[in-house]
């Protein structure tokens, strides 16, 4: 570890493209290694180490600098970035530290820590640049030249008027290409997208995606800029939903990651499991129901795992069509309910299918072709369930603001293995006669 | 309908993100309406249209177009995307279009071609600016002048030397800034990030978010560039990959949309319920051994689906939790490998607590309480076999270049199910004489 160490204090101090790649393993190290890893780095490479790493090392780092060293390393880090870092921080250093600030700074920072985390105003930036129209673009060109290299994104201008509402963006490769004479008026493109602060980020996501933008203006209400998401902040917001909507499908605490000890993946999972015995014992009890024409013809009891496991199948299918379709904004409630019928329809179907081919094995085994009609109608009926459960579910999750891949599976689940159950063993309790 | 249409024309022809959402519609419209939009379209506007909808259409609206109309309609175009569009064309139709191209195009499309739709080859543009590393600023300002607004990507100007070898970078903004005598020797970054065409479209994204780049040089083996990958088509390829990963997770097929017909839907979805059926079978085999017990205790019959129903879902958090981490380039074969022990071992844990709490609720209902020890030893049992199967299943998937997503859940639900009924029935058949 000695030896790795020094290897990459090495590269470290010449090399940006290596600070992200040590900032992503420095999760293996120990307090002392990130003591004299800190004291080794200057200034600007500490703070790119910061906003490539994880959170609990940011935490570890922040917590071994004095409040001097830390103000100075926030000097090279982006506002938003900084807010992050201060929300995991405790109370007291935190505050210690926005009240080191300088008065701009404190300012804007109290702005953003009051936006939630998932809007837009949670994840923008404020480094930009605005611009008013009345510049020619000779005089913009200098303005660009006078900036320090401190701001981040220079290639894209926000234009305003004279009461500082922004009217529009002109392009860093247009102000060179175009006129100098000309004024950003003449080159401004006033059709652009922005999006206000409250602005859910999957929303601004769909929105970066849908018109392949760059970056996009956060303005308030009377078009007042307050600032801006870049595309690589977009990115990030597109890989958490994609891992939390994993996760949640699979039944799996969003918190957990591969990082997680032994301990927390214990306490993560064992909530939900704790739901789902209790769904178990729901169908459990649909069967025990049934106990008496089970104990008559116990075939029946290897049998009727079947019908449910396949009704959760083809649930699961309908589910996750109808969850992509509700993220990527292809489908919403209204038109959602006229599909009802089509996924029972699709149900029946592919139950006439797939009961069809069980039916006449199982009836094969056991000899019995009221067997086979039994299975044949309890497929269908479970797999019409399922249609309706697996389109109906998601849609009133996302109706009442839930988040449909979190609990669609559970509750369809629980319709298809109760009723499918319930249906099976309630066909063969009336055709009992026939099946002894 | 006929309103409408006339609404979206006016709209079209002077509004760039109006077209965007016209593009969104268009699956909507029938075909007249679509020669009717086509006519009263600009070859640009059409561009944009073409470049913003789906598969679908766009074959629709090309194949609506005259060869001459078309061939015009792709001047306004990047050459990815009318790669992409001559792949869904018919053969004929595609080789007489590339044929009437001029030979320089006719090269850059022929070479696009070669490469799978999935890598970095497939989802470059041939749109981009080198320039030798000797030009002074002033030059490179001028040159860029000089360039036709076609040109779309300025930002990043790629830096050559003599031998046309790609030896780094410029920012735009860079060469605004910086004293015009300098050279583009004096400002070019050297240390930057290219892929080689072969490179997988998922590594290429993973290489884009983790160093949040805005573009990618693709570059030949000897550093010749090749093209450019922006960070919207990375974009795309995250919402593509997501969407799969969603879909199969869910045991759908990728290739079904919300815009599928009834008849696909039933196409697409019977293949893997029949896949589901043999597995299901298979568990029901299990059940079958031990119909003699269950015809002597039947309780067990319905007890039997919460040991095996449990393990299914104890099963699904481990494989979301793997499959994320893999996808997301967190953990790979060798590292996996050492987990397998820690997952039984979260397993056992998690089993026993169920395993208690389903136990005692059973030995209250049925008043007995060896029923309430084998459901205990069973859970444990089960839950340890989802946390083995849910950790290998996936890990020897990506190993052997499978998509983990896709198969992983049927291999482990096969194991929980099955191997669940045959541990609980297996004890229940040892301890027989205590339970009759």
């Amino acid at each position: 570890m000695e030896e790795e160490l020094n290897k990459i204090d090495l590269n470290a101090l010449n090399d940006d493209v290596q600070i992200i790649d040590i900032a992503s393993k420095l999760q293996d190290y120990d307090e002392s290694e990130i003591i004299r890893l800190c004291s080794a780095l200057s200034d600007e490479k500490l703070a790119m180490v910061l906003e490539q790493t994880d959170e609990d090392t940011q935490v570890q780092i922040i917590d071994s600098l004095t409040n001097q060293r830390a103000l100075s390393v926030f000097d090279f880090m982006q506002k938003d970035d900084i807010v992050d870092i201060l929300g995991n921080l405790s109370i007291g250093r935190s505050k210690q530290l926005i009240n080191l600030m300088k008065a701009g700074d404190k300012k804007i920072i109290a702005t953003l820590l009051g936006y939630k985390d998932d809007t837009a105003g949670g994840i923008m930036t404020t480094e930009f640049i605005t611009m008013n129209k009345k510049y020619t673009l000779d005089e913009a060109i200098k303005k660009i030249q006078s900036l320090s290299p401190k701001t981040e994104l220079l290639d894209t201008i926000f234009v305003t008027d004279d009461n500082k509402h922004l009217i529009g963006t002109a392009e860093l490769r247009d102000i060179i290409i175009e006129d100098d004479a000309k004024t950003l008026n003449d080159i401004v493109q006033t059709n652009f997208i922005y999006v206000e602060p409250e602005v859910d980020q999957e929303e601004v996501a769909r929105i970066v995606s849908k018109y392949d933008l760059t970056v996009v203006p956060v303005v308030s209400k009377n078009m007042i800029m307050l600032g801006i998401i870049t595309v690589d902040d977009i990115i990030d917001v597109l890989e958490e939903e994609q891992t939390e909507d994993v996760l949640q499908m699979g039944g799996a605490n969003k918190e957990e990651t591969i990082d997680s000890t032994m301990l927390e993946s214990i306490r993560l999972r064992l909530p939900w499991l704790l739901v789902n015995l209790l769904t178990a014992f729901l169908a459990a009890m649909a069967v025990k129901v049934f106990e008496n024409t089970i104990a008559q013809v116990v075939a029946l009891s290897a049998i009727m795992g079947i019908i449910s496991g396949m009704g959760g199948n083809a649930g699961s299918q309908t589910i996750s069509i109808v969850i992509r379709s509700i993220a990527l904004g292809k489908i919403h409630f209204k038109d959602g309910i006229k599909r009802v019928w089509r996924e029972i329809f699709v149900g029946i179907i592919n139950g006439l299918a797939i009961g069809l081919v069980a039916g006449v094995v199982v009836a094969l085994i056991y000899g019995n072709w009221f067997l086979c009609l039994i299975v044949l109608l309890a497929m269908m009926c479970n797999l019409a369930i399922s249609g309706l459960f697996g389109i109906l579910v998601p849609l009133i999750l996302e109706k009442l603001h839930l988040d449909p891949a979190l609990s669609s599976s559970i509750f369809v689940t629980t319709a298809t293995d109760t009723l499918g159950f319930f249906v099976f063993l309630g066909l063969a309790s009336i055709f009992l006669p026939m099946l002894i």
